[in-house]
């Protein structure tokens, strides 16, 4: 099964499961095409990695399996944040993939309300996980996603603590970002309900956890310095990207020590549908970096040689 | 422990359980102090109702107990409610609880992210419950609260389907009210682990199911009622209550068929302690009636009489 059509499950369970009540085609409207579908991949990987056939994926073509609805629970959950995210007393954004936002599309008060229902509806396809693991589960995901994780985050992305120094852009990102795709991936672990040792298990979770961490920050860092590949930044871009201030050098160091991380723990731990996926991803920014190179270094100082070569040595 | 007590100890649970990041004095601002406490009340009640001892209310004053935090889950879940709904694309309300409303206070996008966080938050304080309901009280949770249930009833409300007739007045009051009351109710019969039967839980979990929802559509249609006590009404409630329409007598056999049916599940499952916190609340609604019965029938032509009359069968 390629990246594609691991996508399209994913997207048709999301069909299935997407709520139907109130108004269903707001739901659809701001959850469908899940763009990259990244969360949702990253627990479906780390299942399989942990399972006892790591090559097969098959479990992906039966809806009833848990761990489709796993995958289903982060991206609405994912999806909430940005209904939430775009209304105009928050980053107040019109166009959220290419279309108008869902508030704009309908009108704020369906979009805010169909956001707290995809947050409830999140918790409601988790409690479709039978498996022991379930009470770890819920603990994380309402922990890392609640007042002290990702609503953290948003805080500090809102109050504009994030743009104070490379600390407090690093914590953002962290807990705005990192804290979702570290739910993905431990979910996935988890969902083995394989026979480790509890101390084994315990150790490859905090493994996974350092591993969701650093692709959160990756993530985001990667993210911005793409945002610098036209030739003309728009003046948003200008005032907040962390690649044209004075920090630039620490955002290299920063992604070189995360993607040396990942590297390493995904060699370490065998983990080899998680580095499918990164690397499908990685391949996609690797292709943007050498193709922007020109306009990218013309706004900012960074060397993208190491960057380009680390992103390589994981795609290899 | 009288009721005052067992408010003011479910008050103190709060105060530990409130998030304190990243903004503790919105949370706190919006959570406390929390009106009646109904809902938790209810939670505390009937989890002794079927506990070994009736009357024995003392597992209110240990903070670790599981009880305590699913009574702050339910008020949480209720205050991250009443934050969204006052926001201006919402029900646009000022006030609430007789001070400015938490986006009045502090800005709209602190009112709406620390509503989110409150819901996250509910249901972190949810997977501190240790025992093996702990499933069964997610799916049901995540379910009464989700697209299916209260934001069903929001959704009723806003696009003012609510006030077409008294058929969708009812369903408007089952999903917005009805629904959390009944997940307070069910919470506290479930974390006792009883060693009940199967199928003498599940005829006890749909008993108490209609017991919430009778409390829940009684809880609005009084609470719309009392609102008839002044001399002089807004304009807002001559457009919106109920007891000012043609549905005035639908709703009086309503309200009548439903306090009924309270007092008879009440009578037959012995709940003592859930007829107590009842009592206490119809106590009030009775006094407000009788004092403002000149008024009330001066606005609309219902007979109180009946309804007195059942509130005093249930108290005494």
């Amino acid at each position: 099964m390629n990246i594609e059509q691991i996508v399209r499950n994913i997207e048709s369970h999301l069909e299935l499961v997407i709520p139907k009540h109130p108004f269903a085609e707001v739901y659809r409207y701001g959850v469908l095409p899940p763009g990259k579908a990244f969360r949702p991949q990253l627990v479906a990987a780390l299942y399989a990695d942990f399972s006892n056939d790591r090559e097969d994926l098959s479990f992906l073509d039966n809806p009833k399996n848990s761990i489709n609805y796993l995958a289903s629970a982060v991206e609405l959950h994912h999806a909430y944040t940005l209904l939430h995210d775009d209304l105009p007393s928050m980053d107040n954004d019109d166009e959220r993939r290419g279309k108008a936002s869902t508030h704009i599309k309908f009108n704020e008060w369906k979009a805010l309300l169909a956001g707290d229902g995809l947050q409830t509806a999140s918790f409601a396809l988790l409690s479709k996980f039978e498996g022991e693991a379930l009470p770890v589960m819920l603990k994380f995901f309402s922990w890392a996603l609640g007042p002290k994780g990702l609503i953290q985050g948003q805080y500090l992305d809102l109050s504009e603590e994030m743009t104070k120094g490379i600390d407090e852009l690093i914590l953002t990102h962290q807990y705005k970002t990192a804290r979702l795709i570290q739910t993905s991936i431990l979910l996935g672990f988890w969902a083995n309900e394989n026979k480790l040792s509890r101390s084994e298990s315990y150790r490859i979770s905090k493994e996974l956890f350092r591993l969701g961490h650093c692709v959160g920050i990756v993530f985001q860092l990667l993210d911005d310095l793409t945002e610098l590949v036209d030739e003309v930044l728009t003046e948003h871009e200008l005032a907040v990207n962390p690649w044209l201030t004075e920090n630039s050098n620490k955002c290299l160091l920063e992604i070189i020590s995360d993607l040396e991380k990942i590297d390493s723990i995904i060699e370490k731990e065998q983990l080899i549908q998680t580095k499918r996926v990164l690397s499908n991803y990685f391949q996609k920014i690797e292709n943007l970096l050498t193709e922007g190179e020109g306009n990218i270094t013309k706004h900012s100082k960074v060397d993208l040689v190491p960057i380009i070569s680390l992103l390589n040595r994981i795609n290899r």
